[in-house]
């Protein structure tokens, strides 16, 4: 396990209860000093939230392995400790604890270290962050799940496996999607040692395993003198690889990434015969293949009409369309620095594709990957319009999982809250719908 | 294992050899798409370093799961995956190799992504990194160590404990340095598993424990109504858990870290009676006990009078003194954002002991942490006068670990490549001794 660099973690902020009562908030801290430190030596923490909570220093609970304490209890108890690789929790009472959102969160956490002058002790270390709260809107009627490509580049330098499905567990998901080649150390030929490991953590995390991306690499051997195009028997081995390794990890989809063949993303012509062939194992296995719809690539496009062609030709039930949310994308994703409007595809201002076009393909859809980039600290998502899609979606009586792409700005550590932000917000909104 | 942020690792960075001649040198690059993927799909990484080398992007040779291949046998292979959670290993031909230091890196990587329009591929990532070769100058008389307390912030948000000790290692050191409440899970007493870890890590990477740093908590009680001063008995009891952990773990010296009863760390007086307490059972050990000489506390100073009139008067082989190289910081520690000079400690500017000192106390100085805070990319150490201290520890027959302690900034991932810097730069030195 790994913590966010931050003093103040995003996750694990979260409402507490007693019975049926909210009694208060919790967060996590982690150890400021090079070292963990008996827990007798914590000199308090005061806590500020927005306008609503402003509590001195001896106020807190302190949770250590499972167990809380008053201050007093732990200035007075000998044994209990704050490892340097654990978070403090830290218990805040709050009757009716803190609203759904974002929140501003400051600390004022005071400790004693033995080796540093009197005259400049306690050593104080001051933070303020925002964080987003576990959200408690039951978000229905959908399912609420996390693709670890939310990660992308946090995953192997901050956050390992574990990590990231703690993570995801922490905004109350109860599903997770993992891109085959890219999360399976060892892929595509895991160790039973990590397989085990998999089940374990999901079992901890009570998360259930949702969507495997894969892809049909049809550029495998494109280069050199040698070069040659793929096979479609080749593409249907790729593809039947991952749903047998799907499968074993307990997917329930896969989603194969084909190669394409032109300026549109008109895949290439060998993707039907490598769907075709697998169709039957997919069955066997009762995971459904399902391609993403995906900007610049409309709800209206003969790629899609050529997906539902497929399911109607066969009258497959292991073959099913698979809906990223990029394509509802209707405000420009902000130019980097140095970047000209001109210099970049137009898609990346959004293909705003109209949320009423869901209906004609809704008994078709699968899946959701809930694609995003930025949502501030009013927790405003400021490309993809949430009320309009998830209406839409609940409209056409989609039940399935919202999964979570985080598509924004690589800073190390800011997909998790980004994610949490997601979450807070589409469950309200979902608990608002018509 | 995590991977560095940056594409181009300053971990793995060093000449490689054939037989006895040098004939490149080799660095390990991140994969820099969400996800691995068939080492057929590379279409080659160009190379430049400094105004010493300038290749093209097929030149280099790839190193996947401990097999090398050129990249036309890449192209034609099947099966070789760049997965993304292991760098991969570009070695570059150079009769000779590269010189000691740091070097300007750039790099040109190329991918085929089949989902991508050709007009766009490949896709093209473009880095320039300073990174350190790993040193070759022999550094005698010395051993080279380094203190987990160098990647302090870093160690638990980007770097695990296997991640650290390759670090360590690739440096060239061989003795590690830990502090035994911050890099031992579930201390004061951990997991059998994690001691049998441990020691398959040492293993795996040729490191010895050096010294362990360990606390005499003074102030563990001393909030509160109940507050009370820690006895003797006590700090003793502290010492010796310390001392049964670390032979336990394999390390020679302990470095208790005394609570202070004055502004210019004076340590509590029960030190003699906890230390003395301890002598037989380090005795028994075969442990050293070895406080610190830290800035502000210069050599010649009455608090090491003491602790040498300790080992005088009890004839003890299991007591000396740790020199931390911190007290010959002879110019400022930059003042940080805001920060003006008169509002910090006068020693941050240096306390600049003189080397010569060394010499007075040289017999009872069993080991150094090798204190340091920026060293530039042109090698140069910003405070620490490296020359002159070397030259005295020589001078005084010193031929014990120097251990890495960085200090500087906490900017992620900087603390790896500035230990990098100082082997670099201190073993270069020690050749050059008289």
């Amino acid at each position: 396990m790994l913590l966010e660099r931050d003093l103040i973690q995003s996750v694990g902020f979260r409402n507490v209860r007693e019975g049926d009562r909210v009694t208060g908030f919790q967060f996590r801290v982690r150890m400021p000093s090079y070292r963990g430190m008996a827990a007798s030596l914590i000199d308090g923490i005061a806590v500020r939230v927005d306008d609503l909570v402003d509590v001195g220093a001896d106020v807190p609970r302190w949770t250590f392995a499972g167990r809380t304490y008053t201050l007093a209890e732990l200035w007075d108890g000998d044994g209990v400790r704050w490892p340097l690789e654990e978070a403090a929790i830290v218990t805040v009472p709050l009757d009716g604890g803190l609203p759904d959102g974002v929140h501003e969160v400051s600390i004022e956490l005071r400790l004693r270290m033995s080796y540093i002058p009197e005259e400049h002790q306690p050593s104080t270390y001051r933070e303020t962050r925002h964080i987003t709260l576990s959200p408690e809107a039951p978000g229905g009627p959908f399912e609420y799940g996390v693709s670890l490509y939310s990660f992308m580049t946090d995953y192997g330098t901050v956050l390992d496996l574990e990590t990231a499905l703690a993570a995801v567990a922490d905004v109350g998901a109860t599903g997770v999607e993992i891109l085959g080649e890219g999360h399976i150390a060892g892929y595509p030929e895991p160790t039973t040692e990590w397989i085990d490991r998999w089940f374990a953590l999901l079992e901890q995390y009570s998360l259930e395993p949702t969507n495997y991306g894969s892809w049909i690499d049809t550029r495998l051997h494109s280069s050199g003198p040698n070069a040659r195009a793929l096979s479609a028997a080749e593409g249907a081995g790729m593809l039947q690889r991952d749903l047998r390794l799907a499968k074993r990890l307990g997917f329930r989809f896969v989603r194969p990434k084909i190669g394409v063949v032109s300026g549109d993303l008109v895949p290439d012509p060998i993707w039907t015969e490598s769907v075709e062939r697998s169709l039957d194992l997919a069955a066997e296995l009762d995971v459904v293949i399902c391609p993403e719809i995906h900007s610049p690539t409309p709800i209206k496009h003969p790629v899609v009409d050529d997906y539902i062609d497929l399911i109607e030709r066969t009258g497959t039930k292991h073959f099913g369309l698979l809906l990223d949310t990029g394509i509802f994308q209707d405000r420009p994703i902000p130019l980097r620095p140095g970047e000209l409007p001109g210099q970049r595809p137009a898609f990346l201002d959004g293909i705003a594709v109209d949320p009423a076009d869901i209906a004609d393909i809704a008994k078709y859809v699968v899946f959701i990957q809930a694609k995003f980039h930025d949502i501030d600290e009013r927790l405003e998502d400021q490309q993809i319009p949430w009320q309009p899609v998830l209406q839409a979606l609940k409209d056409a009586g989609y039940t399935g999982y919202l999964s979570s792409e985080y598509e924004g700005e690589r800073i190390p550590w800011r997909s998790i809250e980004q994610v949490r932000r997601q979450h807070s917000l589409i469950r309200r909104i979902a608990d608002g719908l018509d």
